[in-house]
């Protein structure tokens, strides 16, 4: 059986090219002992994929040269030798960039598809959802009435953060980039506000929608968003490092928060976190997380793709801002 | 009876110089029902004045233009019309930079010259000592056998700082100016270790003397030092934002911190301090510290500068680094 697979080929200086990948076509290889074969049905697109591709320590070893690239998956069990699996399991876990993976068990987990859509445990149910749930409440520890701001707020994670902030009562105002996607967090998901960053002054904004100030930030995008976010916090404020898309091409140093001073001012605090720390509350949050669904709290969006040959180009939808919701590769159907 | 005093005269633009203040010799005023006159014997050089000086909002309100600059002090009641206070009081407060105050009794408290030189009540058991003591042990949340690093830390607050995280049981590294000092921390002190920023590679020397990582950085400093320190911090460390005395004088903007994502693949905290949030607990703290004093576990130093009139240059020692211990100027003898 012949498996398309992207390999890592070089590593990108700045953002990611065509010529950083090999896509080859493979064998896909016996399944042994206790292992199992996944047909790769959705692969999840993440941010934190360009960490990844570089050399260097970080919280999670980087991708090898020639490596399949990693990347979360829902798949099908189509072939099994592990006894808690059987054909037809659908599957979480990390197959990577490929159409087949022959795996062991370890990180497998299964998901119910009569539940939900497959690609939502990719998003809302998945590490994106977790990522928020966490990230938010146990180190944004939003209070009811305080104001919470996130950024990439449109995103798998930041629709998240802004809607769990809006069901524990707070005041929340999503950054976002484009008019289409700041109706969206106010129409649709229920943000009390939105700032296009790319028409709007972030500062002059957050002073009309929040004058007394920032109570949690929930960053994402890192760059002059978090340093003008900086200038607007409250005391004793709360600002959770997710991530930093906007530095995450950058071909020269990582721009510093120039603003970090503020902290001081205003004894505050800036604290990061890796979802990877919750994993044995997961099961808890996902459960909390599918009651909000059923009961219409929480909105879950998928923005889907087609076509594994299509995945360079998707990833750098991320980075370019053109995604709506969780960002997903369909690679096949069933 | 004539008082000598510096006003504001201009806010700097970078450095301070003399050229920022006026002299002046003025009459003291009356004093007024419910007022103390006091006699200005010991001011406090603090890295805070750099800012005090700078127009717009901070923890604290500038110093107006024409104002005495604004200073903690030790000294003596001259004349009380105050039923708490009596001629022959030795009182800590903030008098300013001049050589008589006439004030109300707000924020005066009374000092026990016996107990302690009277400049120590400006150092070890005044405000950097405080901010050592509550900043290290409440945000820094040092554990035995953690590493504990600090900047500036033959300052007023850094030597204390290191000093309480030996106390606790901690491996402290200090990170100074010059081999005097450094060797200061280490023989006089007891820091199991110092860097000197300005002939060694701080990186790299934390990689030796800290191979583990760091778990406590308290800074006093900001700029380079912080960004080295956030490449060898540990997991969950907590990074004590107490100043930055590197870039006070800045025409630029202020350095932020290019290696903060370090603070999220460590899963890491930055939280700002100011020590007046603790005033509550100051009789507790200074208690305690009085028993290590005592013991000959704290050891104090001041630098001390004679001459009302050598202010503006003694100022400047600070940003130097020309100090050794706690910098004040002493206006008069009784």
């Amino acid at each position: 059986m012949n498996n398309k697979q992207f390999l890592l080929k070089t590593r990108p200086i700045g953002s990611p090219n065509q010529d950083n990948w090999d896509f080859v076509e493979t064998s896909v290889p016996e399944v042994g002992d206790n292992q199992v074969m996944i047909k790769v049905l959705y692969i999840s697109l993440d941010p934190a994929m360009r960490g990844w591709m570089n050399d260097g320590k970080s919280y999670i070893e980087p991708v090898q040269i020639g490596a399949v690239m990693r990347a979360s998956t829902v798949g099908r069990i189509v072939a099994s030798r592990h006894p808690k699996f059987v054909v037809g399991d659908y599957v979480y876990g990390h197959c990577g960039v490929q159409e087949y993976a022959v795996v062991g068990v370890e990180g497998l987990h299964k998901i119910d598809p009569t539940l939900a859509p497959l690609e939502r445990y990719l998003g809302v149910l998945g590490m994106p959802g977790m990522t928020a749930y966490f990230g938010l409440l146990d180190t944004g520890l939003p209070q009811a009435g305080e104001t919470v701001v996130v950024s990439g707020a449109a995103g798998a994670v930041g629709s998240v953060v802004g809607q769990i902030a809006k069901i524990k009562g707070c005041n929340v105002i999503g950054i976002a980039g484009g008019a289409e996607k700041c109706q969206y967090l106010v129409d649709e998901l229920g943000f009390d506000g939105a700032i296009d960053y790319k028409t709007e002054n972030v500062k002059k904004a957050l002073r009309q929608l929040a004058p007394k100030g920032v109570d949690v930030y929930f960053d994402n995008v890192g760059g002059e968003i978090l340093d003008d976010v900086l200038t607007q916090i409250r005391m004793r404020a709360r600002i959770v490092v997710c991530g930093a898309i906007s530095q995450y091409n950058n071909t020269t140093p990582v721009k510093g928060p120039s603003n970090y001073l503020s902290l001081l001012v205003n004894r505050a605090r800036m604290e990061g976190i890796v979802v990877f720390d919750n994993v044995a509350n997961y099961g808890k949050a996902a459960a909390e997380m599918a009651t909000w669904i059923a009961e219409g709290k929480l909105k879950a969006k998928e923005h889907v793709v087609e076509g594994i040959e299509k995945f360079p180009d998707t990833l750098m939808m991320l980075f370019k801002g053109e995604n709506m919701g969780k960002l997903v590769l369909k690679v096949a159907s069933e």
